[in-house]
């Protein structure tokens, strides 16, 4: 067994063979060995760096997912599509087959409490095996369609009760929520599905003094949104539509192509204008599976104004950005993050945390400006409680 | 002579026939007429209305230019163009005329001390005639070509005594600069010439308590840039190159093709990159006069970017505003605070109004988000002392 | 009565009231007082010029449409939405109220066949009012759901018995066809409509020696495509994926928004795709409503391809077109291209007309450079035939 | 020796190890070899396949530089950055080497007309080394400045009289024409240089009975111009200005950041819209050095046009291609019908191939689709000499 690490933090990812998943490993693993740099990464910013315990290098990976596809396959792919440099899969072929022994695949059983039951073993010899401080699960798998609504969502004793029933109360997402805080564990969710977004799992979070946060990532489109939105709302323009599509391939894209997942997810990203301006734009984001389009989204925007006297004046932006790429170095800021909190008591949502979300959690602000100065003083308490240890 | 109004202050225009000018003249009109809405003035924005007096309907208009064509016709030519409603120049007819009385040609003499003590002798009769509190000195004339250096530029003195002689030791924006101060005037540089920002201008503004502004306001392109350039310092992507061009035909587009006004403003919009990501890119700003845009403008963007592992990504924006509108009510703003400041007794450089420049005084926050707290700040101290007295 | 005109032509518009059609009589009108230039109009390019007779001031206005909105209401609208300039609504207040004249409710009645000698008889009082040659009759009705197939569309007698029956037999855009074929009228469909592509049309037309053309007027961004993607073909360089989004207001945008309507749409846009490039790229064209934009239409597209060596690349482009100032002129140069092309003793469908659709009838090349000189050609030899009689 | 090839051709490339030259070198060496389709090679193209002899395997490449960088390190580079695939260079690596072998620096000498022997020397040595049935000569070197005039451009006699004496009469790629027509080789410049046009080239090149082209490939924003424009011109839509900015790294934009060079590009890229629209819309195409682009140049388009009444329309256009992935096989394609045009017995001009030139030589259409129906004219005129041998 490797050496003790004060901070070894586990970061148990759900959908661990997905693009995501795995650009966040193998990053991880280049900036440890030195291969690479932290680009991307929000703590280690010049403003943030040195700030957060633990490290990137303190993470250590596992996780469930529902495909076999083979990591190193996985890490091939992307290097062949330009998300990842071939030569650091190559350098880290090793590294990436220790990690391959902790990926399971999810567990199923004849009622859902088994199913977190079987999860949380995993997590907990998960856990021994790499004698782990603390272990932070991270929701990167397929998003769900929106799920139907059920009583049981309400309250944890009737979840529990009703978790114990054949059948699925909860979506997938959910009940990894469910099983991860049940284990101890700090969830976030990276996705617009459901995840800890229920009552019963906000009681259960606070009930086992856990941390949670999400949802949605926010790294194309979206991000563009929470900075130019602001800037229309404080210089007294007028959006009077703002009409996007999104064009993209991959696995993300293949499944958002789905009505459901499509709709839960286009919801979650006109919400930041709404919460700027004060005011519903007309305008709808599209969101289109092109498939040559690989990993690489293309989003396009039209947003049309109104000035003094009535002027109108319009704005067009694209955005070409590699989706993997932007959204792995904020799943290890996540993990990091979740597991300061943790350490440092807090329990239920992360709302400061809003920055890196489509979707965040409470009532918090959506303009980026104000997500960040947020997170800087969130860091800056983490940092003081840390020190002061 | 109209009733005495507490408030009532002069606005004082140089380049007074000049697009912004009477754009800025049309739209404070139709507002005191309850013809028009105040969009695009920020103080009339939800966050920071019915805070700031002097109000849009307390100004009262004058100014200078070296150019004879009457406001009436300007205001057709920019109502024909599309810049402001042909039905508010019709209805404001009688109004625009009882400006017209109060633009004077620039003074002409044979020293710039002469030319000086006429600036402030036109200054005076027009505060006489309309029993104004106080007048703030704009300069929206035309860019000037950076102006060669000058001992005298480095103290009041020196500068006084130089001005005595024949010849030309400031150029015209910052000639009329020094006359308004003397005058007991703010001063406001909306353009990117000279202006106040010399050390014997400072001198003279702090010895006679007065305020001062600028330069260059920020309407388009830059200000896109001031809340791009902080998303990606924040999410720490490296940007590697920021190219763009500006389309603009009207008067400032023809005179900014002559090289040297060009250089002037292509210098001060490429700033905020430096200071919001601590950092040049690579890439540079063009403006090219195409004149059958006339006063709409086309600013197109091209942003690279390296995020996770050195994946390159990329980012486009086309802007199309109309300069005159956005730049209009923004002047309106300008005057108002330069005013309550004055009022409330602060001199020297106005620095927390950097959200409407694009080359701000002093060592300020370029990122849009940042001034703006500034400016919500500046608005409500000026706001407390107003209360209190 | 007016003076007999020997090439008087009647322009009988179906949809009549729509944007389109009143946009074609206020150009029309406007260039037959002298009062615009036929700016749009391709019979009027330098290539094509008085070649073609009848000329716009030969043209004759009448039409059907279910809605009541006046003429001059409607004018007023376009004016106030940037289409057509004000002063010439103003300036041709008689001239439109002339035509207000001769625009009727479409007719209802109990059986289809009833409805169409309603029609016809409309058609017969006009052109007895006005002494006409001959009148062409054009669909500029909003854009119907794709309709269920019948028996009776597959020959002529079988319609015919069809229609006698209670029941609709045929969507409008086709019974109005049947209608004016049977009534002696050549017919245009600019809509992606039904129209007369039906075999028991075809079989009317040829029995009557009319022609007939169609379908979907080409505008805007297919117009791009069928000189962008013949361009790709030439250069072999391989388009991999093809996306598009229109997003448009106006009666014609809140019209696509229903599913159905759009469906016709968007099928008819990406045929030029297969047609010129021999194969067809991933992606999709999508509509979209926002009433905010009016008749100003934003599309925009996004081409993938792949040069030498497997190299990727990519364009964009962004269209910001004016719908019905595209489409007006162009239905000036079909209705007398129709009537010149009856009165050549052309009948049966005209391929040759394949330059101002989307979807043209027939094989025909959809490169927009071989549709071109196909329409020179046919206008030469119209114009070879006009001149030996 | 190698066994004889009938076909065997020489092309010999001035700026031998530069981008386009070597990844034409790669991307022949790799379709011969059966590793790479031809893409981009428009004698490839369904259309005319099978046309022209000799084929992409009957070249033989050799050439001047007068960099020493090796092709391998050259060819490195480019699979760097993305332009040839490395798996490509690597499995080539020994056809490389061998065409090493045949890249000579450009000679020296104390006159011109000595230079241009040396250069002979070399040709002749190449065609007997590999028993050549001729040699192409094709200029892709670095983009000269536009040449002061000389009295001796006129004639030939002159010329040839000029030459003998010390001092630069012609510049680079004029010097280099001279020697190989008058070592009985064809001609082509693929750079906006002077090349052969000048008066005693063109005399040269008929008095020994030799065929050239030129110039200027078009790869980019020129190649969509020359579609875009002549639809414009044929639906009747006044173009009122077209601008553009290019925006690439790479040799070529840090040569063309060059005024001189620069000035060169710019103009023969928008003399396109003079002959298709003929008339010139306002604005300008802009060329920038972008270092962070290399290869990949992103073009920008802006056109302002008006249709019907006047109303104003606009569109823009991004283009992100690489440019030389887009050279290399037109430089294929145009030595095969140089050589093919040089045994079919042409001479002077061959302005049958405008298709490939931004400036090509000759009162010739400009619109891309009227030099393509000549391509393939002169094409299937080739093909029919050839049969009939
Ligand atoms: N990439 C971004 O920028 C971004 C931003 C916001 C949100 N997201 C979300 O992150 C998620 C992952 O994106 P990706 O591009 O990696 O997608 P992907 O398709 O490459 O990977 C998803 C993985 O989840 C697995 N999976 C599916 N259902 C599962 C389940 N019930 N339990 C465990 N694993 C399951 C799949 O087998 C797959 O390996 C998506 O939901 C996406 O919407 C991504
Ligand atoms: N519109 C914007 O968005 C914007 C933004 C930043 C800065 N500016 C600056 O504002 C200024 C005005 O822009 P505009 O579009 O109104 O230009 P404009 O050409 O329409 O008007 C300038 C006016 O200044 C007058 N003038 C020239 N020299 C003068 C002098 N020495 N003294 C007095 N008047 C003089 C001219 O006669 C003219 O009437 C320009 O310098 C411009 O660069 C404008
Ligand atoms: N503008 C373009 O560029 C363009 C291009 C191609 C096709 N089109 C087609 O042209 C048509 C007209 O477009 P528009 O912008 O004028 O739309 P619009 O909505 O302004 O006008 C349509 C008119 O048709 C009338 N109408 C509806 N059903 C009818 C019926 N059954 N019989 C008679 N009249 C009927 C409506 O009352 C309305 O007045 C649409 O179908 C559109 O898709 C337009
Ligand atoms: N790539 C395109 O799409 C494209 C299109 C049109 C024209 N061109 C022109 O093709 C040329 C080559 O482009 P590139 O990207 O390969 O440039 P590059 O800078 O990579 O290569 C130019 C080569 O020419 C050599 N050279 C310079 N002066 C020379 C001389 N006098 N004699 C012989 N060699 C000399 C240089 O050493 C260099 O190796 C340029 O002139 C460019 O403007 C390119
Ligand atoms: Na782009
Ligand atoms: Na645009």
């Amino acid at each position: 067994m490797k050496e003790r690490n004060q901070m070894s933090t586990g970061l148990w990812l759900i959908g661990a063979r997905g693009s995501v998943a795995v650009t966040s490993m193998v990053g991880a693993l280049a900036v440890r060995a030195g291969l690479a740099g932290p680009a991307g990464c929000v703590l280690e910013s010049p403003a943030l760096r040195d700030r957060v315990r633990p490290g990137i290098g303190d993470l250590v990976f596992g996780g469930h997912d529902v495909s076999p596809l083979p990591l190193d396959k996985k890490a091939a792919a992307l290097a062949d599509a330009g998300v990842v440099p071939a030569r650091l899969v190559e350098a880290l072929r090793g590294e990436l087959a220790a990690v391959e022994q902790e990926v399971r695949p999810l567990p199923e059983a004849a009622t859902q409490a088994e199913v977190a039951r079987a999860i949380a073993a995993d997590l907990d010899a998960f856990r021994r095996r790499h004698d782990l401080e603390r272990i932070v699960v991270v929701n990167v798998a397929s998003t769900e369609p929106v799920p139907p609504a059920h009583p049981a969502h309400a309250g944890l004793d009737a979840l529990r009760a009703a978790l114990d029933e054949p059948g699925a109360v909860l979506p997938s997402s959910a009940l990894v929520a469910y099983a991860a805080l049940d284990a101890g564990c700090p969830y976030v969710d990276f996705t617009p599905s459901t995840g800890a977004r229920l009552p019963a799992l906000d009681e259960l979070a606070r009930e086992r003094r856990l941390p949670y946060a999400g949802s949605d990532g926010k790294t194309g489109e979206t991000l563009v949104k929470s900075v130019l939105a602001p800037m229309f709302a404080q210089r007294n323009l007028t959006v009077r539509s703002w009409s996007g599509i999104n064009l993209l391939g991959g696995g993300d894209g293949a499944n958002l192509a789905e009505p459901g997942a499509n709709a839960a997810k286009a919801a979650s990203k006109q919400r930041v204008l709404a919460e700027t301006l004060g005011y519903t734009p007309q305008g709808d984001t599209r969101i289109d599976y092109v498939e040559d389009l690989g990993d690489f989204k293309t989003a396009w925007d039209l947003v049309t104004f109104e000035g003094f006297l009535g002027t109108r004046m319009r704005m067009e932006f694209s955005w070409h950005g590699c989706d993997s790429a932007l959204a792995a170095p904020l799943i290890l800021d996540l993990a990091r993050l979740a597991a300061a909190a943790h350490r440092a008591g807090r329990a239920g949502p992360l709302t400061e945390l809003a920055f890196f979300f489509k979707d965040p959690i409470g009532q918090v602000p959506h303009a980026l400006a104000d997500q960040w100065r947020t997170l800087c003083e969130f860091v800056a308490a983490l940092g003081a409680e840390d020190a002061s240890r």
